[in-house]
């Protein structure tokens, strides 16, 4: 099987576009990433499109930047949208069926996006008419159960929302761009204890997209000095725990998905140099520390202390400033991961820049579920 | 990159299923096709999921019938649902990264989904407000088109109907399973010239699954035997021409998708045993007899008169019943052919078996737009 890279990125400053469709921001985020590596509509032979509030994005982008007759594969996946785009994108090179795809994650967020809706005809869960399978809910009640059995207090939580506001102080492309110290973080709106409204992801607009690339074509266009490897593409739904039974379980789901992409890549947690992970509210960032191994079980607390995750630290977390300041478009974020850890591979991330970058992980994981992680490798 | 076969089949009796939800309907077609290749979900490595009216459709099937943790996708693809998710599962055995995948294609059908919808803030473009974005009318102007260019009669395309209606008094899991003859067809209410309402498609409910494997894995379990080889997957979207500037093209991205299966399988139109194409109006059914070359342009009205596309002639055509008479549920559609096809090739089809059939096809094509090509072997 070929080596999959990505060799064009590109995505939009995160925020609020009224006056643009789902497709103007999708296909502004598809230019750029074509020409971010020199290339047209014409050289993509087939387009994955990661969107969760319309139909037929995919091909509606087309018709604004190109209709070639390309093949078009619409996918929804919860958070995971863009990420699962991406990777059956990957999917389809590896299989030998492209050279060159293109890749798109695009969301406006609608007010109150982030609630379980009722689907379908399908009687609502119990614990979804007492609220727990809100999204607010679930990661309340993870993060007091961390508190709980480990001690991890507010204040580390806290500190969370405070390192990642910071970073986006340092990323044009961030919706907010602001320090936010702790005493503002936690005297912010209780949304759902131990979670504040600053300690809760930012609901925005935003699109960015990947151009991806196999190995030998990637040579022949002279595209490597730039281009980014896939080492890893690792997807994983509900696994069966005592846990899910009552709630979602982005925990275990999570230890899947990582353990998976460690396997893939014959890496492992101290091989990686940056992460971005789906820190959709505060107290998941912490879970996702050692989710995701890169503490032992219980030390997520610890761990931020330290200031390891932070811009210069051992292992930083969310440069990008993460879901909590940077936003999180649904369907874009995915693909905004691996935007900012290609950035960071490429020596091109400015004043957030991760010095010596050589390998990075994205995740994400939406409730219903499905977990994603990729592990991305300097060419 | 291994061949990959179709080893186990499943479809619901298409019909309503007011008591029923998406997920449980899923649920009945996956079980059915695990239980026809005799695996469980715990065989089952990865799935693709084809849903267009719900959410997260592919995980919460899998909370009735197993949470193994596996990867879902969902994909969407207007009525190109069913077959992008045979495919997305088809391209990741291709790509090595599984052995054994589950798809599955259901929809429950609301009324007036037929009706293109305003999405999100973008304007509706002029001939959508006057109504020639409406399904019903694209397939009446390309049936008028097809009447003045080639002298096609009213008569010819009423014929479909009938046929297919005949077809499916010999499908038990045809909505319908009632001759219907011309006088009744032509006679019946005028939906938008020249197709009556009983040349239009029915509105139903049904799922549709369908077991994938790698030769290897289908040789050591003993599979081969009934089994189905994927000897062509195409899909394709919109390509630019003069008419879809102004409505939807089905004729060119359908010989688009055809050409690209046909090159992939080395093969040509006569070497198809038989068809199930995508008759979602009796005038599509002759466009596209043309569109897939069964016949040359303008003979699709002498090739319905020469009975060749019934049971029993050359090149039998829809003997499902087709979404004429046995339905369309969208996402489920794709991998109801499938089903349809694979049964004929393992003489499995009881009264409508088409005799010796070896090699068969699938078509689907949506508006917006996507066309799916399948070409399907005997093992």
């Amino acid at each position: 099987m070929t080596d999959v890279y990505v060799v064009g990125i590109d995505m939009l400053k995160f925020g609020r576009y009224p006056d643009r469709t789902v497709v103007q921001l999708a296909a502004q985020a598809a230019i750029g990433a074509l020409d971010d590596c020199k290339l047209g509509m014409r050289d993509v032979q087939a387009l994955y499109s990661g969107n969760i509030g319309e139909t037929m994005t995919g091909q509606r982008t087309l018709q604004l930047i190109g209709q070639t007759g390309i093949p078009v594969v619409n996918c929804t996946n919860a958070c995971a949208t863009g990420a699962t785009a991406l990777r059956e994108g990957w999917t389809a090179i590896k299989a030998g069926l492209y050279d060159t795809v293109l890749c798109i994650g695009v969301e406006k967020m609608a007010a109150g996006m982030i609630v379980k809706k009722k689907v379908g005809n399908e009687p609502l869960p119990a614990e979804g008419l007492i609220g727990s399978e809100t999204m607010p809910a679930v990661f309340a009640m993870v993060g007091m159960e961390h508190m709980r059995t480990y001690g991890t207090t507010l204040e580390q939580f806290a500190q969370v929302s405070v390192k990642n506001h910071h970073h986006s102080t340092l990323n044009p492309k961030a919706m907010y761009q602001k320090e936010t110290p702790l005493e503002e973080v936690m005297g912010s709106e209780m949304i759902a204890y131990p979670n504040t409204k600053l300690m809760c992801s930012v609901n925005v607009d935003g699109a960015a997209a990947a151009v991806l690339m196999s190995e030998k074509k990637a040579r022949e266009l002279g595209l490597m000095s730039r281009a980014v490897r896939v080492r890893a593409s690792a997807l994983a739904s509900d696994p069966f725990t005592e846990r899910n039974l009552v709630m979602q379980d982005v925990n275990a789901v999570t230890r899947l998905a990582a353990e998976t992409a460690y396997a893939m890549a014959g890496l492992g947690p101290k091989d990686i140099d940056l992460v971005e992970l789906h820190d959709c509210f505060a107290t998941a960032e912490i879970l996702h520390y050692e989710n995701l191994g890169l503490c032992a079980d219980g030390e997520g607390g610890r761990l931020i202390d330290s200031r390891d995750t932070a811009l210069g630290g051992r292992i930083p977390v969310n440069v990008s400033g993460g879901l909590l300041s940077k936003g999180h478009p649904l369907g874009a974020t995915g693909i905004a991961n691996v935007y900012e850890i290609a950035t960071h591979l490429r020596g091109e991330a400015g004043a957030r820049q991760v010095q010596g970058a050589r390998i990075g992980m994205t995740h994400v994981v939406g409730l219903g579920s499905a977990c994603a992680v990729h592990i991305l490798e300097k060419a």
